[in-house]
């Protein structure tokens, strides 16, 4: 039906006769003459219709934004000064000869060009939203990512083999979302959290390098960056160690960024143990970006008689320093705010020191309401690791390690960002590396697995498992850039009786390992091979390289927050005699019967 | 870990010290040497052990079949007639230097190499059945296969956009798989059968070329070659008509298969509307190898006296014959087996007429119980239009019209392969177009849909809506290939109006309309450009490819025809807390309550 498409009529199709299809972004009349910009999914062509052409210009006067039409003309330069160099087409028009209406469109629910529209109306008109040139880009760099992730792991032998959607509950963490079976009447299947399972199962059936991206689910509350159903970059490998996957992981995620994005990310990627993640930046995935560091301070201040430091201090929580150079021109009111932020994390308060200048009479040259409370050996010791000097403040967190972390690591990143405390890369890619194996569950009082019970730990750290779990690292490592975890991985428990071990340390028996876990370990006893693998968060990444502000900007149809699709108006009602198919009932239905039956 | 795989040493490495990583497949000890054919995913190298080396040799007399090792070695030539021609390796042998056990392996389920294994046992097991050549094999096809999609449409401009996995319960032909919602308490996601409406939407939304290779999913009852969850290879364009859709489809066929098997497909691929399909072959997707053909009857037996002839043939019915050469000479066994085979389809009967030698002095020629009742008339037209000479045998179908064409179509292939009646090629691809809008439904009472509604009538048919329903044929085309239909597509209704009308033939209300299409009427109204698509079932196609008996051969971890998996025994039993949080009971046991509720 056409030529090419809008977007790419250029200079050098001049004096040629092209035939366009594509929507009316514009139409503007003009002395007389009518201006359509038509647009298609590689850009916009500005079609010129002449009065003297009766019938066409008849046609040209009917149409409104978001008709759809067909038209040829010949290719012209557009007078001098009226080029637009914003567009590919800009130094050309096309002198329309003939045009067609496709299909006519109702008013648009808003103008595509409109930038202050609420999600909300986006969403519910999803169609029309998506024809923004922003969510078109945002798709197409979407597939030019995949598509890298797939041509770096085709050429390095892996293949993409599908696992099923519809498998068993495992609880594996999240909640799963399951669907009820028709024929096997009180039976569930999940649908997959991921392929862990199935992945590892390749491995062992010998299939040496798999992947997949794949969709996975997870019914838990939404935050900003995630959706119920997401898609994951699933990687297992086969005869590699933790530094070959790492290896191989960095140079595929180098490989994809200069395909999309022609950028060169650092080679290689600093790596950092989980620790000094935690103590440096109080984050497993920090912002290198961001120059701002925490100082551990917990030692220094146990004797002090500022009880909201010492308590903390002298039962295994962590007091931690953050030095804000020039920070002492903060005013009460900035200060005030950063205090509400970090309570989001937690903290309940936030003690800050200001360090005036030193030739002031003032003996300590400190400023703060809680300098009374803190001896002198301890604020020597605060300044020396903090290096603070006159004009910076310092920002403390003491309460439970987490929530120091939490709350210093989220107001390190978001200072750092409003202050300009940044290095000026745009790219900061980081290996967050020996993970322990296992957390303390305060609440259920035992071991839970930091990453899966699949995960194995270091070769020199077996016997930790039965000694000291809390000390036992993990072959675990994360990826993190700019702040975002974009993907993690580990090396696997290959073999049979180093599983049983960590189940053990797990508090999981024999029963519950074979009830859940059953068919893995089966499996590995026929032969596994030493394996380990990775998974990318694709919609991520995609939205870190689109700069966008939502994951739901880089998915096609994404629910809300509320987990509902407001185009579809999923998840709706469904028939009584599907549900009956399925032997459920409603719950709230269900009581009702139970009372008539009782009255 | 390795140098390389073991099924990629050939005598290039004559002389090199290889490592390599993989199975035991066989331990043989012949002549105080131990030899051992190492397995990995790209075949076996034969690895021989001698005993002055007592360490190494005490390690390979401890290995048992399916332990995972890793050996260094020196490739050297087999003395000379102990080459094997079956594989890449079999020119060489690897001397061993050192060997590890990496892991070991309890005996396995079966041999690798039994090819007498119940389906059971082999899904049961499937860790170790795909550790099989022959399923190392389908898999690595199937991903070839899958890649060469990709890569055609990719470079064809189209892009793969992810579609929704929970999404809206739209009653489109077959049963949904449904998932409790926990956040809005008694409603539904559904999972796709299709992206069907998602995949138009996006060319409403300005995509133009989408794609995606994606799991559908049916709750149907399972015959042989359907899986509750299936891959299809999903396509849609905009601004192309239905030849163009099917030359580019066809295009892409031919590329696939020569890309993967090193086929070269015939081109163009024949076309044929569907009513010579069914006149001819009794099916819409008949197997072009077989030569057979049906020839239409039912006029010329209205008035015989054969009521099981004369019944179907005028009550609007159809009596068909099949010529089959030669076939005088089958035995009353072989035809009362055809007989049975017949009546799986329905049919009550299988009539027959064997031609005898026309110098036979008896004066018609023909020996069957049912000539007396057929008039002279009526044999010599059967006669002419079936082209039977002596010797041959004409088979008669005569009932309700599928029911003829459903018996006589599955006789055709079944005899025409057993009998050698082909055409002696490997591929026979075919168009079938033309297909009617809409088939009635005795049941209902009412006209369906054939393809779906949404597929576009022919533009000369567009009054056919509403004064003939049923000679309305569709913008639809499907693509056969040696019997199966291995896709579908039409091209769509892209204006509000049309689709108005179809849903007026339907009798489908505005109300209905709205609440089961509202999305997609409302999208229509915006501008949506021309378009339609098709859909491959990837599962088909590699099943083909592979010449495997089961599409289970080609998916990984498949269901089983009672929509189990049997390795991890799912669907399984959930918590009850499981339930709650979504709202929903267990029908049975709510029954208990209830009586419980009354007592």
């Amino acid at each position: 039906m056409r030529t090419q498409y809008c977007g790419q009529v250029t200079a050098a199709n001049l004096d040629q006769t092209v035939t366009l299809c594509g929507w009316v972004h514009r139409r503007r009349d003009h002395g007389g003459v009518i201006f359509i910009d038509l647009r298609d999914r590689e850009g916009l062509v500005q079609v010129v219709c002449d009065p003297d052409r009766a019938e066409m210009f008849g046609v040209a006067e009917s149409v409104r934004s978001e008709f759809v039409l067909k038209m040829s003309g010949k290719v012209r330069r557009r007078p001098a000064g009226t080029e637009n160099a914003n567009l590919t087409s800009g130094e050309i028009e096309v002198l329309c000869h003939e045009i067609e209406v496709l299909n006519s469109s109702v008013t648009p629910p808003f103008q595509l060009d409109d930038e202050n529209l609420s999600e909300t109306v986006r969403l519910t008109n999803r169609v029309v939203d998506l024809r923004r040139p922003q969510m078109q880009k945002n798709m197409m760099l979407r597939y030019k990512a995949a598509m890298s992730f797939r041509r770096f792991l085709d050429g390095a032998g892996f293949i993409d083999i599908e696992t099923p959607m519809l498998t068993k509950s495992t609880p594996e963490g999240a909640r799963d979302y399951l669907v009820p079976s028709r024929v096997h009447p009180g039976q569930f299947f999940a649908l997959p959290q991921s392929p862990q399972l199935f992945k590892q199962l390749l491995m062992v059936a010998g299939f040496d390098r798999y992947y997949q991206l794949t969709k996975c689910f997870r019914d838990e509350d939404l935050r900003a960056d995630r959706q119920p159903e997401f898609t994951q970059v699933d990687i297992e490998t086969s005869f590699l160690n933790e530094v070959e996957i790492t290896a191989l992981m960095e140079e595929m995620t180098r490989f994809v960024f200069k395909e999309t994005l022609d950028v060169e990310l650092p080679s290689p990627f600093p790596r950092m143990s989980y620790a000094e993640a935690m103590r440096r930046f109080g984050s497993d995935k920090p912002d290198l970006r961001v120059t701002l560091e925490l100082t551990d301070v917990t030692d220094a201040v146990q004797d002090v008689a500022f009880k909201v430091f010492s308590g903390p201090a002298t039962t295994g929580g962590r007091v931690a320093a953050m030095r804000v150079p020039g920070g002492a021109s903060l005013s009460r009111g900035e200060i005030d705010e950063y205090t509400k932020f970090v309570s989001i994390y937690g903290a309940r308060g936030l003690a800050y020191i200001k360090v005036n200048d030193a030739a002031q009479p003032n003996e300590t040259g400190l400023q703060s309401p809680i300098v009374k409370n803190l001896h002198e050996t301890a604020l020597r010791t605060i300044l020396e690791r903090t290096g603070a000097q006159s004009g910076d403040l310092i920002f403390f967190g003491a309460d439970k390690t987490n929530v120091v972390n939490d709350a210093l690591g989220a107001l390190r990143t978001k200072l750092g960002h409003e202050k300009g405390f940044v290095t000026g890369e745009a790219w900061c890619p980081l290996w967050v590396v020996d993970f322990p194996m296992f957390e303390y569950d305060d609440e259920s009082k035992r071991w839970t697995a930091c990453h899966h019970p699949f995960t194995s730990p270091k070769d020199e750290h077996l016997d930790l498992l039965t000694t000291s779990p809390g000390e036992c690292l993990a072959k675990a490592y994360d990826l993190a850039l700019n702040g975002w975890e974009i993907g993690g991985g580990s090396v696997r428990i290959h073999r049979a009786d180093v599983q049983a071990r960590v189940f053990d340390a797990l508090n999981i028996g024999p029963e519950e390992q074979q009830l859940k876990f059953g068919f893995l370990l089966d499996a590995l006893k026929y032969g596994a091979p030493p394996h380990g693998g990775m998974a990318f968060g694709l919609d991520r990444v995609v939205t870190m390289m689109a700069g966008a502000e939502s994951i739901r900007d880089v998915i096609a149809f994404p629910k809300t927050q509320r987990a509902q699709c407001l185009l579809t108006n999923a998840p709706g009602e469904v028939d009584e005699k599907q549900l009956r198919e399925l032997h459920i009932r409603l719950r709230q239905k269900v009581e009702t019967q139970v009372e008539v039956g009782k009255s």
